[in-house]
């Protein structure tokens, strides 16, 4: 099972995430536990490139491309070999970051980026993507914590430095790009404690598992 | 005007740009000498995942994709200011080296290629393209002897390294291409002294000015 976190800077996809795994080894799995950018060799030099603040010179076509040349090489790195092994793969980020932060946010055209994304993916989409929704104020004021205690303004620094209305039209893509997926997307509130975001996002895995006719234990 | 230099490695495109350029400026003008990969800032760094010999790893679509944000990125910081400076270019590699090695070579779909190039590019084809062509295990000889001199495998030698077919499946690619766009295309005999291929390429550019009615002098 391929499952995705998607959500805005600060909408705690990652630590969800690691909850999420912890419960999930209690029960005898072993999930995987990657990300985009950055979850292959090649995605790890990306990654540097992509968030680090001082490139604020790239073209929104040129990050694109980056964020697929990423996306491309995880996918045949990381996550279709852990699919081939019947492993459960957590994945923090995956296509509709591109649709959300590139199409709705930048404004490049949805279909031509569905297009290039599905030759990057060869149109490998998530079997659940769990979409941490919480209002952008709340969002950025958590990013913004973050990054003070890890002393750094660099390693996220890129996106939490948009402006914020780029970061509402984010939100307001994913929301929309769930009521279009109801059944792919679970929206789940991610304003309450990280526990409870984690126990929402376990039942919707489960939910997900049952209508293919399977459990988690 | 926008002159782009193709061929496959050690077709001398660099040594011949070079001779060109400086025989440009002798005529009063003051080309742009650029590159792909590598034009841009963020080119110089993709350039070194790109062409460094032990990134062997990277998929097919992942380099695709590494190439084209190099291109999206040379595209809006370089070359089109420079046009719009009215500046003669000069380009080492550029759309038609994805067509060659990862159409022809690698075997992506063409019409996917074109349509992704297309979307780095906005559209934006060379004036002219000047195909340095000649035999594979020429090339391939003078590519071994200038790596040898500088004393490095890393810097060009992931292609250099690829099989003696696939640098033929380029070259013919090359040639077809130039078959089809007789216009836009020069196929020059790059297997003569390289001060002898310069004055054919200079020939082919004054034969394009002419056909839009302007010249050199």
């Amino acid at each position: 099972m391929f499952i995705t976190f998607e959500g805005i800077e600060g909408s705690g996809k990652s630590t969800v995430m690691g909850l999420m795994a912890e419960e999930l080894r209690l029960r005898g799995f072993d999930p995987v536990l990657t990300r985009e950018p950055g979850g292959s060799g090649l995605g790890r030099s990306l990654r540097s490139i992509l968030l680090d603040a001082r490139t604020h010179g790239i073209s929104g076509r040129a990050e694109l491309y980056l964020f697929l040349a990423d996306r491309a090489q995880h996918v045949a790195e990381v996550i279709s070999p852990a699919q081939e092994a019947g492993q459960i793969i957590l994945c923090d980020r995956y296509c509709d970051s591109t649709f959300a932060y590139q199409g709705y946010g930048r404004g490049l055209d949805p279909e031509q980026l569905r297009r290039v994304n599905d030759m990057a993916t060869g149109g490998l989409m998530p079997d659940l993507t769990l979409l941490l929704d919480l209002p952008v104020p709340c969002g950025l004021e958590r990013a913004g914590r973050r990054n003070k205690e890890a002393g750094t303004t660099v390693s996220e620094g890129r996106f939490d430095a948009e402006s914020r209305n780029f970061h509402e039209r984010v939100r307001q893509g994913y929301l929309a790009m769930a009521a279009e997926e109801p059944e792919r997307f679970a929206v789940i509130d991610a304003s309450q404690t990280a526990e409870d975001v984690m126990l929402q996002c376990l039942s919707a895995v489960e939910d997900s598992l049952r209508r293919r006719g399977r459990g988690l234990e």
